[in-house]
Order: structure tokens, then sequence, then C-alpha cells
């Protein structure tokens, strides 16, 4: 069976994430989302186990120490970390799993997943992404010019990227994401089975 | 301005390549269509400057001789050729160039070309195929034989390609034709000059 692909949605807060992530994910069923451990707290109508695994400190510590993370990131303050596990088991069984994870824990899955498809979602401009994080309301105005300072660093790091995304609409940005999939899914390394058996059935 | 693409569209006679190249150009009009040369004869229907430039033998030859192609083949008993002016002026213009092109053209375009996006179209299985190939109801059962021959010698070359699309069913083999196209779009390589853009404009 051909294993399953890993895909990586990064880009700056603001840009979308969270909402093309969950999107793309309801339109290609095939695809297993990963969980992520957090210390950070729950924000509002998020649940322990769906959005996150909350964890405190400790415990993430101790997760640390008996190296049961894929990734492990620092981000303004708190620490985000993808559990290995459930996603080797994934990818074995040929599921695809996708994460949405900010540019750390990208470029760490990468340099363990090279193979992994690692897509850059970012704003048509810096001013659009300031007003999103504006509308957001709940930013104070030194946590906005940290985010569009950082937003701006990891745009620069669009080489370690396989696509890049503009998601100046979202359904248009859903639609190319569903596209990149559905054309990964067409690449003749991920069809050597499929190919094989049709040579061999000629042989009969 | 970011230079076009060039798509290669392939695969066995029977395949449904030119069903499949004639419904992708028409959803995505920034794809121009090579228009290739050829000493067959005009099939019903085929109009010369549309699907093929219809030329003699010796009008063929004199065109090797001044060098005005971009590949040259012969396949049972007929010249075929693409052209090259036309098709660099369209790519220096930002559009795209897609090819429907029998596989020892997309081999000696992808070797002037390896940037070249090449597209294997296949039947889900031989027997299918040779259904197809005894519906067209214009073929020998000599030719039949022999484009079933060459059908299994050309997916055996698939490393060549970078894309497989299963033509089991019409529609969904175009989405995923275009789905290859929108997602190559979304290549960061695809991207530079944007990126750049957006990263000037925040120096202001």
């Amino acid at each position: 069976m051909t294993k399953g692909s890993l895909y990586i949605i990064s880009g700056p807060s603001g840009a979308g994430k969270g909402t093309v992530y969950d999107e793309v994910v309801a339109r290609r069923p095939s695809i297993k989302k990963s969980i992520s451990v957090t210390t950070r707290a729950p924000r509002e109508g998020e649940i322990d186990g769906i959005h996150y695994y909350f964890k405190t400190m400790e415990e993430y510590q101790e997760m640390i120490a008996h190296g049961e993370f894929l990734e492990t990131a620092e981000v303004y303050c708190n620490c985000y970390g993808t559990p290995k596990a459930p996603v080797l088991e994934m990818l074995d069984k040929g599921y695809d799993v996708m994460f949405e994870i900010d540019i750390h824990g990208a470029k760490n899955i990468k340099k363990q997943y090279p193979d992994a498809i690692a897509i850059f979602l970012m704003t048509p401009s810096f001013e659009i992404l300031e007003e999103r994080l504006r509308a957001r309301g709940t930013e104070s105005e030194d946590s906005i010019r940290r985010r569009l300072r950082a937003a701006k660093g990891e745009l620069s790091k669009y080489k370690m990227f396989d696509y890049i995304v503009f998601n100046d609409n979202k359904e248009k940005a859903i639609d190319e994401v569903v596209s990149i999939i559905d054309a990964e899914k067409r690449k003749i390394k991920n069809n050597i089975e499929e190919i094989n058996l049709i040579l061999e059935s000629k042989k009969k």
C-alpha cells in the first residue's frame, strides 16, 4: 500500500491558516488532522483532544523527556508540539496527515521528513495582514507589531516551502490547497504500485 | 514577468489525450495550445492550422533543414513536429503552452526543457485501452495490436513523467489535469516575483 503524504500548512498569524485547514480537511476526508499538544491556555470554544491537547508545562516537559514529539517549539512564550506516534501510524495506514503549524514547526518537520509538502499561506500584502490581526480584536498593539515583524521574517523563508497560496479570497485559497493535494496524488512517485499492477497484468 | 510553463500531455493512442487536452485548454484560457505540423492525412473534421498544420513530406523536410522544429518524430510512418518560434514567443509573454504529443515528442521536449511538466494519461488497464481502440472503428486488427504493444512500452517509461492521470472517467481525468495546472501555479518557483513585491513593500 502506498504510504500517505504529509502536508504542512503554515504562514503568519492572521493569514487564515485555521479556517483554510478546517475546510480543506472537511473536503478531502482521506486527510487526517494532526492534533498538537500545547501549553497555552484554550481560547474560547477550543476543546481538549479536538483542537489541541492542552497540557501543563510539567506534563509537556515529561513528553519531551520521553521523546514523544515529532517536533516541538516555543512561540510567544507557549510550547507547541506534535506527538509522533499517531502521525506515523496514520501515514503507514495510507492516510494523509495535514499539519496547521507555525514556521518553526514546519521547519522541524521538513527536516525530519523532506518529502513533506509544505504550503505557505499568506495574505496578498502586509497591510491586509495587519487589518486581519486588528479585526480579531484579541491582540494588543504590541502583539500586532510583534506578529507583523514575525510575518516578514516568515515570508522571507519562503524557499523552505513547496507552494504558496495567497489568501485574498477564502474560497479560492481553499480550492487552491485542494488542487495541490489532488495534484500531489497524481505524482508518479505516488502511483508506482498502480503502474506496476497495470504493467504486470499485461504479462498474463 | 514570470515566464509561462510548458505542459505535456502524453500517453498511448486510445487513452483519450485529445478530448482531455481540448477540455483542459477550454477551462483554463491562460493555456495556449501548441499546434503540431504533420505529414499524415487529415482525419475527418480536422482543419489545417487548427488541429495540425498539414504538410507534404517535402515541405516537412525543408522545415527540418531550416531548424524550425522544437522536436520532430516519426510515428506509424508519419512525421509530427512542433514548430519552435510560436512556443518560445508564448512562454516569453507569460502564457502557458500545452502539448498533446506522443511519447517520442514528450521525450524530446523534456530533453530540451527539463522544466516542462509532463503528464501521462493512461486507461486504468490495457483491456480498457483495447476496448477503446476497437470502439474507434477506424483501426485494423494489426494496428490495434501494434498500438497495444506500443502502449506497454510507453507506460514502462513512466519515470520520465511528472504525473500520471488514469482516464477511467473523463470528467475526473479533466479535473485532475486542471488540478495539476492550478497546483503548479502555486509552486514557490512560479511566485518569486510576487513574494519579492510583498517583501519589498514592507520596506517602505
